[in-house]
Protein backbone atom coordinates (compact mmCIF):
# COMPACT_ATOMS: atom_id res chain seq x y z
CA UNK A 1 0.00 0.00 0.00
CA UNK A 2 1.91 3.19 -0.94
CA UNK A 3 -1.00 5.51 -1.67
CA UNK A 4 -1.84 8.66 -0.21
CA UNK A 5 -4.97 8.97 2.41
CA UNK A 6 -7.38 11.40 2.84
CA UNK A 7 -4.91 13.15 4.98
CA UNK A 8 -2.61 13.73 2.53
CA UNK A 9 -5.53 15.64 -0.18
CA UNK A 10 -5.64 19.08 0.96
CA UNK A 11 -7.81 21.19 -0.71
CA UNK A 12 -6.01 22.75 -3.50
CA UNK A 13 -2.69 20.37 -3.58
CA UNK A 14 -2.09 19.25 -7.47
CA UNK A 15 -0.47 16.63 -8.94
CA UNK A 16 1.26 16.30 -12.13
CA UNK A 17 0.60 12.82 -14.00
CA UNK A 18 2.94 11.54 -16.98
CA UNK A 19 1.64 12.63 -20.44
CA UNK A 20 -0.11 10.35 -23.12
CA UNK A 21 -1.06 10.44 -26.72
CA UNK A 22 -3.23 8.20 -28.85
CA UNK A 23 -2.59 7.28 -32.38
CA UNK A 24 -4.77 7.43 -35.09
CA UNK A 25 -5.13 3.72 -35.08
CA UNK A 26 -6.08 3.96 -30.87
CA UNK A 27 -8.53 6.53 -31.82
CA UNK A 28 -10.71 4.92 -34.69
CA UNK A 29 -10.47 1.52 -32.44
CA UNK A 30 -12.17 3.25 -29.47
CA UNK A 31 -14.33 4.80 -31.44
CA UNK A 32 -15.31 1.70 -33.32
CA UNK A 33 -16.27 0.05 -30.36
CA UNK A 34 -17.34 2.98 -28.51
CA UNK A 35 -18.42 6.02 -30.01
CA UNK A 36 -18.69 5.14 -33.73
CA UNK A 37 -19.46 8.89 -35.73
CA UNK A 38 -17.26 9.63 -38.89
CA UNK A 39 -15.18 11.96 -37.06
CA UNK A 40 -13.74 9.51 -34.82
CA UNK A 41 -13.64 6.66 -37.13
CA UNK A 42 -13.61 8.23 -40.77
CA UNK A 43 -10.77 9.64 -42.06
CA UNK A 44 -12.68 10.85 -45.02
CA UNK A 45 -15.61 12.43 -43.24
CA UNK A 46 -13.64 13.59 -40.31
CA UNK A 47 -11.79 15.97 -43.39
CA UNK A 48 -14.14 17.11 -44.39
CA UNK A 49 -16.05 17.82 -40.99
CA UNK A 50 -15.93 21.23 -39.23
CA UNK A 51 -12.54 19.50 -37.69
CA UNK A 52 -10.45 18.79 -40.39
CA UNK A 53 -9.64 15.38 -39.33
CA UNK A 54 -10.17 12.51 -37.23
CA UNK A 55 -10.64 13.45 -33.65
CA UNK A 56 -10.67 11.27 -30.62
CA UNK A 57 -13.98 10.28 -28.69
CA UNK A 58 -14.37 12.76 -25.61
CA UNK A 59 -15.17 9.23 -23.81
CA UNK A 60 -11.94 8.56 -24.62
CA UNK A 61 -10.04 11.32 -23.33
CA UNK A 62 -11.79 11.45 -19.99
CA UNK A 63 -10.59 7.33 -19.57
CA UNK A 64 -7.00 8.58 -20.51
CA UNK A 65 -7.03 11.14 -18.21
CA UNK A 66 -8.30 8.71 -15.44
CA UNK A 67 -5.51 6.33 -16.19
CA UNK A 68 -2.85 9.09 -15.99
CA UNK A 69 -4.34 9.57 -12.60
CA UNK A 70 -4.20 5.70 -11.87
CA UNK A 71 -0.73 5.41 -12.80
CA UNK A 72 1.00 7.62 -10.36
CA UNK A 73 0.68 5.29 -7.98
CA UNK A 74 -1.23 7.70 -5.07
CA UNK A 75 -4.37 6.00 -4.55
CA UNK A 76 -2.43 2.48 -5.07
CA UNK A 77 -4.59 0.54 -1.78
CA UNK A 78 -5.89 4.32 -0.42
CA UNK A 79 -8.74 4.23 -3.53
CA UNK A 80 -11.82 2.61 -2.56
CA UNK A 81 -13.70 3.46 -5.78
CA UNK A 82 -15.84 6.01 -6.19
CA UNK A 83 -19.71 7.30 -7.04
CA UNK A 84 -19.23 9.40 -9.61
CA UNK A 85 -18.12 11.84 -11.74
CA UNK A 86 -19.34 15.78 -12.78
CA UNK A 87 -19.14 18.15 -15.09
CA UNK A 88 -17.41 16.48 -18.09
CA UNK A 89 -16.71 19.47 -20.29
CA UNK A 90 -14.88 18.67 -23.53
CA UNK A 91 -13.24 22.11 -24.48
CA UNK A 92 -10.93 21.65 -27.60
CA UNK A 93 -10.39 18.49 -29.98
CA UNK A 94 -8.15 15.77 -29.02
CA UNK A 95 -6.62 14.78 -32.29
CA UNK A 96 -3.76 11.82 -33.06
CA UNK A 97 -0.05 12.48 -31.82
CA UNK A 98 -1.37 15.20 -29.32
CA UNK A 99 0.56 15.16 -25.49
CA UNK A 100 -1.86 15.29 -23.30
CA UNK A 101 -0.99 16.46 -19.96
CA UNK A 102 -3.13 16.25 -17.02
CA UNK A 103 -2.89 18.08 -14.21
CA UNK A 104 -5.35 16.49 -10.82
CA UNK A 105 -6.60 19.04 -7.76
CA UNK A 106 -7.94 18.45 -5.09
CA UNK A 107 -11.50 20.52 -4.90
CA UNK A 108 -12.76 19.03 -1.81
CA UNK A 109 -12.09 16.35 0.91
CA UNK A 110 -13.93 15.58 4.20
CA UNK A 111 -14.58 13.00 6.15
CA UNK A 112 -17.13 10.29 5.95
CA UNK A 113 -20.02 10.80 8.72
CA UNK A 114 -21.05 6.93 8.34
CA UNK A 115 -17.94 4.99 8.26
CA UNK A 116 -14.60 6.32 10.01
CA UNK A 117 -11.93 4.10 7.42
CA UNK A 118 -12.40 6.86 4.68
CA UNK A 119 -13.52 10.16 2.91
CA UNK A 120 -15.13 11.52 0.52
CA UNK A 121 -12.17 13.03 -2.09
CA UNK A 122 -13.33 15.42 -5.08
CA UNK A 123 -10.32 15.36 -7.59
CA UNK A 124 -10.73 17.55 -10.60
CA UNK A 125 -8.81 17.41 -13.53
CA UNK A 126 -7.46 19.40 -16.14
CA UNK A 127 -6.24 18.20 -19.34
CA UNK A 128 -4.22 20.11 -21.84
CA UNK A 129 -2.60 19.43 -25.10
CA UNK A 130 -0.07 22.02 -26.89
CA UNK A 131 -3.02 24.36 -27.44
CA UNK A 132 -4.74 24.43 -24.55
CA UNK A 133 -7.17 23.26 -22.39
CA UNK A 134 -9.13 19.84 -24.21
CA UNK A 135 -11.49 18.59 -20.83
CA UNK A 136 -11.69 19.07 -17.39
CA UNK A 137 -14.21 16.78 -14.91
CA UNK A 138 -14.31 15.77 -11.51
CA UNK A 139 -13.90 12.60 -10.05
CA UNK A 140 -15.53 11.98 -6.39
CA UNK A 141 -13.53 8.96 -4.83
CA UNK A 142 -13.64 7.17 -1.24
CA UNK A 143 -10.23 7.43 0.49
CA UNK A 144 -8.72 5.79 3.08
CA UNK A 145 -7.94 7.65 6.18
CA UNK A 146 -4.25 6.95 7.77
CA UNK A 147 -5.19 4.21 10.16
CA UNK A 148 -3.99 6.01 13.14
CA UNK A 149 -6.58 9.08 12.46
CA UNK A 150 -9.91 7.21 12.78
CA UNK B 1 -29.36 11.96 -43.20
CA UNK B 2 -31.85 9.85 -41.06
CA UNK B 3 -31.56 11.13 -37.95
CA UNK B 4 -34.53 13.46 -35.22
CA UNK B 5 -34.50 16.69 -35.16
CA UNK B 6 -34.31 18.96 -32.27
CA UNK B 7 -38.24 19.21 -33.05
CA UNK B 8 -38.83 15.73 -32.54
CA UNK B 9 -36.92 15.03 -28.83
CA UNK B 10 -39.94 16.39 -26.39
CA UNK B 11 -39.19 16.23 -22.84
CA UNK B 12 -40.21 12.97 -21.72
CA UNK B 13 -39.72 10.98 -24.38
CA UNK B 14 -37.82 7.75 -24.18
CA UNK B 15 -36.09 5.57 -26.52
CA UNK B 16 -35.04 1.49 -25.95
CA UNK B 17 -31.38 0.85 -27.57
CA UNK B 18 -30.44 -3.04 -28.03
CA UNK B 19 -28.66 -4.45 -25.18
CA UNK B 20 -24.82 -5.63 -25.16
CA UNK B 21 -22.73 -7.54 -23.19
CA UNK B 22 -18.94 -7.01 -22.02
CA UNK B 23 -16.77 -10.21 -22.06
CA UNK B 24 -13.82 -10.73 -19.48
CA UNK B 25 -11.39 -10.00 -22.25
CA UNK B 26 -13.08 -6.82 -23.01
CA UNK B 27 -13.20 -5.48 -19.56
CA UNK B 28 -9.42 -6.49 -18.82
CA UNK B 29 -8.20 -5.43 -22.11
CA UNK B 30 -10.01 -1.88 -21.51
CA UNK B 31 -9.38 -1.36 -17.99
CA UNK B 32 -5.67 -2.17 -18.92
CA UNK B 33 -5.10 0.37 -21.02
CA UNK B 34 -7.56 3.62 -18.99
CA UNK B 35 -8.46 1.83 -15.65
CA UNK B 36 -5.64 -0.34 -14.63
CA UNK B 37 -7.63 -1.15 -10.92
CA UNK B 38 -7.03 -4.75 -9.43
CA UNK B 39 -11.21 -5.19 -9.25
CA UNK B 40 -10.94 -4.88 -12.98
CA UNK B 41 -8.08 -6.03 -14.44
CA UNK B 42 -6.60 -9.20 -11.93
CA UNK B 43 -9.34 -11.62 -11.53
CA UNK B 44 -7.57 -13.14 -8.10
CA UNK B 45 -7.59 -9.98 -6.58
CA UNK B 46 -10.76 -9.12 -7.47
CA UNK B 47 -12.68 -12.39 -6.48
CA UNK B 48 -10.72 -11.58 -3.20
CA UNK B 49 -12.17 -7.67 -3.12
CA UNK B 50 -15.60 -6.51 -1.76
CA UNK B 51 -17.23 -7.61 -5.66
CA UNK B 52 -15.97 -11.12 -5.46
CA UNK B 53 -14.63 -10.61 -8.88
CA UNK B 54 -13.57 -8.56 -12.24
CA UNK B 55 -16.05 -5.67 -12.67
CA UNK B 56 -16.00 -3.13 -15.76
CA UNK B 57 -14.58 0.37 -15.43
CA UNK B 58 -17.31 3.07 -15.02
CA UNK B 59 -15.61 4.65 -18.22
CA UNK B 60 -16.22 1.48 -19.82
CA UNK B 61 -19.92 1.17 -19.05
CA UNK B 62 -20.82 5.00 -19.60
CA UNK B 63 -18.78 4.29 -23.61
CA UNK B 64 -21.07 1.51 -23.87
CA UNK B 65 -24.12 3.45 -23.03
CA UNK B 66 -22.87 5.93 -25.48
CA UNK B 67 -22.15 3.89 -28.00
CA UNK B 68 -25.56 1.83 -27.49
CA UNK B 69 -27.40 5.24 -28.31
CA UNK B 70 -25.28 5.89 -31.27
CA UNK B 71 -26.04 2.65 -32.76
CA UNK B 72 -29.91 3.10 -32.60
CA UNK B 73 -29.24 5.99 -35.49
CA UNK B 74 -31.03 8.43 -34.30
CA UNK B 75 -28.70 11.01 -34.03
CA UNK B 76 -26.86 10.50 -37.43
CA UNK B 77 -26.84 13.93 -39.86
CA UNK B 78 -28.46 15.36 -36.87
CA UNK B 79 -26.25 15.12 -33.80
CA UNK B 80 -23.83 18.02 -33.99
CA UNK B 81 -21.64 16.87 -31.06
CA UNK B 82 -21.54 18.46 -27.38
CA UNK B 83 -20.02 19.98 -24.60
CA UNK B 84 -20.09 17.73 -21.76
CA UNK B 85 -21.80 15.45 -19.36
CA UNK B 86 -23.19 15.44 -16.38
CA UNK B 87 -23.92 13.59 -13.04
CA UNK B 88 -22.68 9.86 -13.75
CA UNK B 89 -23.49 8.14 -11.14
CA UNK B 90 -21.91 4.53 -11.01
CA UNK B 91 -24.76 2.46 -8.93
CA UNK B 92 -23.89 -1.06 -8.97
CA UNK B 93 -21.43 -2.70 -10.60
CA UNK B 94 -20.97 -4.57 -14.05
CA UNK B 95 -19.93 -8.05 -14.63
CA UNK B 96 -18.87 -10.09 -17.49
CA UNK B 97 -21.78 -11.14 -19.11
CA UNK B 98 -24.37 -8.73 -17.96
CA UNK B 99 -26.84 -7.45 -20.65
CA UNK B 100 -26.93 -3.95 -20.26
CA UNK B 101 -30.15 -2.07 -21.26
CA UNK B 102 -29.99 1.23 -22.07
CA UNK B 103 -32.57 2.96 -22.05
CA UNK B 104 -32.34 7.34 -22.83
CA UNK B 105 -34.79 10.33 -21.97
CA UNK B 106 -35.16 13.65 -23.04
CA UNK B 107 -34.73 15.61 -19.82
CA UNK B 108 -34.24 18.78 -21.78
CA UNK B 109 -34.68 20.16 -25.37
CA UNK B 110 -34.35 24.36 -26.60
CA UNK B 111 -33.58 26.27 -29.30
CA UNK B 112 -30.15 27.60 -29.31
CA UNK B 113 -30.03 31.18 -28.79
CA UNK B 114 -27.53 32.45 -31.35
CA UNK B 115 -27.55 29.79 -34.08
CA UNK B 116 -30.54 29.46 -35.48
CA UNK B 117 -30.22 26.17 -37.20
CA UNK B 118 -30.14 24.06 -33.79
CA UNK B 119 -30.50 23.41 -30.12
CA UNK B 120 -29.49 21.82 -27.00
CA UNK B 121 -30.83 18.29 -25.69
CA UNK B 122 -30.20 16.80 -22.69
CA UNK B 123 -30.34 12.99 -22.85
CA UNK B 124 -30.60 11.15 -19.67
CA UNK B 125 -29.34 7.57 -19.78
CA UNK B 126 -30.30 5.01 -17.36
CA UNK B 127 -28.56 1.67 -17.67
CA UNK B 128 -29.57 -1.54 -16.16
CA UNK B 129 -28.24 -5.33 -16.01
CA UNK B 130 -30.72 -8.09 -14.61
CA UNK B 131 -30.50 -6.74 -11.21
CA UNK B 132 -30.86 -3.02 -11.64
CA UNK B 133 -29.68 0.24 -12.64
CA UNK B 134 -25.70 -0.26 -12.87
CA UNK B 135 -25.32 3.30 -14.04
CA UNK B 136 -26.91 6.94 -14.51
CA UNK B 137 -25.72 10.25 -16.56
CA UNK B 138 -26.87 12.70 -18.49
CA UNK B 139 -24.99 13.88 -22.23
CA UNK B 140 -25.90 17.78 -23.25
CA UNK B 141 -25.78 17.66 -27.09
CA UNK B 142 -26.45 20.06 -29.79
CA UNK B 143 -28.83 18.78 -32.32
CA UNK B 144 -30.17 20.34 -35.91
CA UNK B 145 -33.35 21.98 -35.98
CA UNK B 146 -35.60 20.75 -38.66
CA UNK B 147 -34.60 22.54 -41.99
CA UNK B 148 -37.99 24.15 -42.19
CA UNK B 149 -38.24 24.91 -38.71
CA UNK B 150 -35.71 28.20 -38.15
Amino acid sequence: MSGLYLEDFHVGRQFATEPVSLSEDEIVAFAEKYDPQPIHVDKTAAAASIYGGLIASGFQTVAVGAGQWLRTGLQEGTGMGGPGLRDIRWLAPVRPGDELHTIVEIAEARPSRSKPDRGLVHFTYTMRNEAGIVATFTAIIMVRRRPDAA
